[in-house]
């Protein structure tokens, strides 16, 4: 519990109604987009919904004095418990700081605060022929302060890259109210460690981001979008493979199993070849209309040869969105199929995505007889194997936490990673010292100790607490 | 001075003919190429040249327990002071870590030791059909670890970006002599703190980077160079601001002044138009020979608006090298047209470069009465300003002083940084606070502890030390 002096003193900061502090608003703070359990609650002791980077330095000031954990919130879109406030004490929540700071057509960069849309981003710049590329599933309603925070990645990232490739700059609040700038809207710029890019993905562990300076590209002029259904997921992988061999990168290359086709067409119309076990959804875009003409048929070529049963090319953007509305209805169709859905977010190198496609099946299939679909961006190695469960029922929770364990496993032996652009969060930190290594989490703890002595920042999350402590 | 049992131990490790302790092989590790005077010589007590990540493990071990510095060095083609051991101590020499571990065709990386060279990694994939960008002025002869320790840049980031934007993974030798590997070939990767984009461009301060995951790209098809001469400066920054506009990012667009082109055809045989203010050379490169040529009919039209006085378009290789041999030319004959030339790296915000180049000139020129040359880097806003003098004069030396200072100044008024691909070192370290502020080099410093608790890696670069020290 925060003491009400203290509490008098954030009030006189930011304003009495932006201090929430009844039960039923706390709770409303308490949870994210991940599968932990809403209950026991991790209630925060006070809600507080700063409007400027002064305020939240001054907020910052007092929860340093009095040793107070801050959690910071965007949408509380997070996958992993990001924003879930484990040891209580202030969740400090960005939502008023939603200004776009400054549009920079000529250097084509865009200052934002924290709290800003990433789909109001993509819409403001698309307006002014200007493109910011990275686009998470929940680009809609996440904000960019979170997509930082957790190194968001999306769709694009195959050609386009992840947040971090467009993170030129941020304003950060750290743990004793100071406020920095990293970076800024120099291209090139060695002077000092990269700040910037340790602060992307940091999870809300290391300071507050409070504005950000993003690169942006021109807007490609043509785009072009292909449905593609192969009798084969391997056929389906090797073409992907095959496309960026041939030097085709894609804006887009979305894999679905048949799993998550016949989910989609329990959902909503949606008719497939009866042979059909594997879906692409993948987009070419380009300056040149020509070229991507060029393209499509080369692509068409490389499928012929890894057996495709049917193609569809949109030339138009309603067609477009037809076939794209398939890939963006997947992932609430999956969930539909089973109470629980435990949904990982690994990966690899890009050529192990058909073995580890493999693996996984044999670990949850063949080996704990449990229910699963796979889809993800098979153009980057990024994978999203969702198991289908029931997790009140203790006996299988206890199977799938088993072979979510083996998946990991599986997954560092192929040369991957835990995490592709969810973060650690709460819901992986088990696995982290068999990813990093004893050396490498010990310095992640060392850099969390220079930038936050006090130990006050989202505590409790990417690492294990406890022993290992150092 | 290392005392005669600790040198055992490491004669023990690497072999004694790779242990280097005469006064002479020392003077040879004790420069690079900045221009920080040889005398007084900064002599380390012992140059090592060991083979093995293991064998430097083993060396990090003992220097650890005896706390003896440590500075490693690639080519010491550094222009910062880097590779420079200030405190003495052990040179750590990579140029035996030269091999190419490992290239993956199909995730398109390569593996290779710090001590490989640059421009072997570029003909190496190169010979595959692969191609890795970063291309410093220095890259026939420097090394990838170098290149990777100060995160050098090149003709080419305009369009590919810099090192730390190919760098996927490392392999990093600790201060205590652990060994941590960071990052690895999956393309998205949130697991824990970005410790790899941490580490490039740290100069040496954190670890020895011993080995490189490395992303490479199709090689591109077709390249179009093109030489176009200016009847003003600003007419030629204008044209590679309106192409970038205009969607043209060209794989390198290289500025150079009036003082510049005089010095080049000093040097060699080199015509150009007497009304010639400005020279840029450009090249733009892509998978479609008709795109280049359209894009190459662009930047003529753009040119012509712009005051063009002159244009060459290369359409075959001989064409192509004459018109680069022009810019390779380049800091050569710069060099030649004075005793001394204290050349900077300052980097601004693409928009600004023809005002910092206006700005320079008043301080320079106007206010010093200097000569003074200017390239660089214009399509990514990074430039190379050349004070033309005589520093063994002490009353010029004091003035140039207060020229470079009144530069980083203005540099820093126009958001721009002190480096854009050379970094700190020891040059530039006067003006780092100015540039980061007391919080932001309070974190490097924080950062530098946690990493190096006994201040061995390369002690004395980047910051200032002294009551400043945390």
């Amino acid at each position: 519990m925060i003491a009400e002096n203290v509490l008098q003193k954030i009030r006189a900061i930011v304003g009495e109604e932006y201090v929430l502090e009844s039960e039923l608003d706390r709770f409303g703070y308490s949870y994210d987009s991940s599968f932990i359990p809403l209950f026991p609650p991790h209630l925060p002791d006070v809600a507080i919904r700063p409007k400027t980077t002064e305020e939240i330095s001054g907020i910052m000031k007092i929860a340093y004095e009095y040793a107070i954990p801050v959690t910071v919130r965007g949408a509380a879109s997070c996958r992993t418990g990001g924003p879930i406030p484990l040891k209580g004490g202030i969740v400090l929540a960005l939502d008023r700081m939603n200004n776009i700071v400054e549009l920079d057509e000529k250097n084509m960069m865009i200052t934002v605060e924290a709290g800003v849309l990433t789909g109001d981003i993509y819409n403001y710049c698309a307006a002014k022929g200007l493109f910011y590329p990275p686009d998470p599933a929940s680009f809609k309603f996440s904000t960019i302060g979170g997509n930082i925070a957790e190194d968001a990645g999306g769709m694009r990232a195959v050609k386009y890259g992840v947040t971090h490739n467009f993170v030129m700059g941020l304003e950060v609040v750290l743990s004793d109210g100071s406020i920095i700038n990293t970076g800024g809207k120099s291209i090139k710029n060695v002077t000092g460690y990269n700040l910037t890019q340790l602060l992307v993905g940091s999870e809300g562990t290391l300071g507050v981001i409070t504005k950000a300076v993003l690169k942006l590209l021109p807007m490609p002029k043509y785009r072009t979008t292909l449905l593609l259904m192969f009798d084969s997921l391997d056929g389906a992988c090797a073409t992907i493979h095959q496309m960026l061999q041939a030097g085709i990168v894609p804006a887009a290359a979305e894999l679905m199993d048949k799993t998550c086709l016949l989910a989609i067409a329990k959902h909503r119309k949606f008719e497939f070849p009866p042979q059909a076990e594997a879906c692409i959804v993948s987009e070419v875009d380009g300056a040149e209309e020509e070229a991507l003409h060029k393209q499509a048929a080369q692509i068409r070529e490389i499928a012929e040869r890894n057996g495709v049963v049917e193609l569809k090319i949109a030339d138009n953007q309603k067609d477009a969105d037809d076939l794209w509305a398939v890939r963006r209805a997947l992932s609430p169709a999956v969930g539909a199929l089973a109470p629980d859905r435990v949904s990982e977010d690994i990966s690899v190198p890009r050529n192990e995505f058909p073995e580890i496609v493999r693996k996984i099946k044999e670990i949850v299939v063949d080996k704990y007889n449990l229910a699963f679909a796979v889809y993800g961006h098979a153009g980057d190695g990024n994978l999203h194997p969702s198991i289908l469960c029931d997790m009140s029922d203790p006996q299988q929770a206890k199977v799938v936490h088993q072979a979510v364990d083996e998946i990991f496993t599986a997954t560092l032996a192929l040369g991957g990673t835990l995490s592709g652009e969810h973060g650690i969060g709460i819901t992986k930190q088990n696995y982290l010292e068999e990813a990093l290594g004893e050396s490498g989490v010990n310095l992640l703890k060392a850099i969390k100790k220079a930038w936050d002595p006090k130990g006050i920042m989202n505590p409790g999350k990417i690492w294990l607490e406890g022993e290992q402590e150092i």
